[in-house]
């Protein structure tokens, strides 16, 4: 039995970073992925109502950005100091408000509504917080902070392409070089490479 | 001058945990309050074009949680290992999640979806998760997590009121007692009663 369990659905989106670290650390741990049809059984045993979440010797552990500085922590991808862990945390959590943003979009109900919402975040939200990411990745030698490979880096890698769809901007790798290059940089680590090749391909 | 310069606008909400947390850790801080016709102003000059901003030796840090993480580490309100840090962040993302749900309705512009929603989380979505959040304030002794005063503490006593707000629930005190009793056991910290009573008084 491995000594980890990992819960997800069967895509990348919140749960990919997770994947991409517990590879990377060399962790003997089992990639769980629920189906649609599965998860109403399993939602109430999970300590929130949704995934992703580990399992380690029993203990459950949730919420997809924690877990990832958890796991950054542990294999050697955190700061060296409390003032260079917030760089990385500061940044994420930047990370996080583009994808909350375009999540407002892609959780709407209502067709008309998210069509308009997608126009208006179009062309008033996302170009700057894009401009301004691009920006952070210039100033830090491809990474996302620290200038250099932090677990940062595998928050953004491992929700890159569910990003572009919620942005509804396939062109974006051609935009913004620097976001593809980040994403190939990360999944280029010998050992994330050999999971992804073995993964279940979904293109988000 | 004071060390540090303390920016968001003269509300509690995402500012107050950080505010919290300065007057805490004993720091020689200003408080400095942007009113929204002072805020166009200040925008372009802000790490990612919001506030709270939080400036030292003339270096910017933004992100509400990140800063809060920060200020908790280095005032000893941390953890004192990885496994314990996490379950910290675990639970003040949660609390973040409460925050984010409750936004999505707060901040609808159409009247009429703003209720609709209301109607439809008030139902469907937050008595579930305030229930849980009972649940783990009861299960660490009155605490957001470890059992005992963490930074994740502050976090939830900065943003209570605003949250009371936004969930437009006026009598969340009284079918919760306990969260109304954990935003006192920290507000009622020396210090930190010292800054309330001097502070500008807003409701939320
Ligand atoms: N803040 C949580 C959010 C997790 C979340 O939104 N999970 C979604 C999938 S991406 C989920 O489990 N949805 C199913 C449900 O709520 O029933 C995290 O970052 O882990
Ligand atoms: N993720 C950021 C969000 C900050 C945020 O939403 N700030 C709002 C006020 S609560 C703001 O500055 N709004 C003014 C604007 O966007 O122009 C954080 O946690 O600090």
């Amino acid at each position: 039995m491995p000594q980890t369990e990992f819960y997800y659905f069967p895509i990348k989106a919140l749960g990919e970073p997770i994947r991409l670290l517990l590879a990377y650390g060399g962790e003997d741990w089992k990639d769980n992925r629920v189906t649609p049809e599965d998860w109403p059984n399993f939602k109430p045993k999970t300590p929130f109502g949704q995934m992703p979440v580990m399992v380690v010797d029993g203990k459950q552990y949730a919420q997809s950005i924690p877990l990832s500085r958890y796991l950054g922590r542990k294999h050697g991808l955190a700061g060296s100091n409390i003032d260079e862990d917030f760089l990385i945390d500061q940044n994420v959590e930047f990370v996080n408000d583009i994808r909350a943003k375009a999540a407002q979009v892609q959780y709407e109900p209502d067709e008309a509504l998210k069509a308009k919402k997608h126009e208006d975040f179009s062309k008033n939200v996302y170009p700057g917080m894009l401009a301004k990411l691009d920006q952070i990745l210039k100033e830090n030698n491809g990474h996302l902070a620290l200038g250099k490979l932090t677990w940062g880096d595998f928050v953004f890698a491992g929700i890159y392409a569910y990003l572009k769809v919620m942005l509804q901007a396939p062109d974006l790798d051609e935009r913004f070089p620097a976001f593809k290059k980040l994403e190939q940089t990360v999944y280029s680590l010998p050992k994330v490479k050999a999971y992804a090749d073995a993964a279940p391909k979904t293109d988000h």
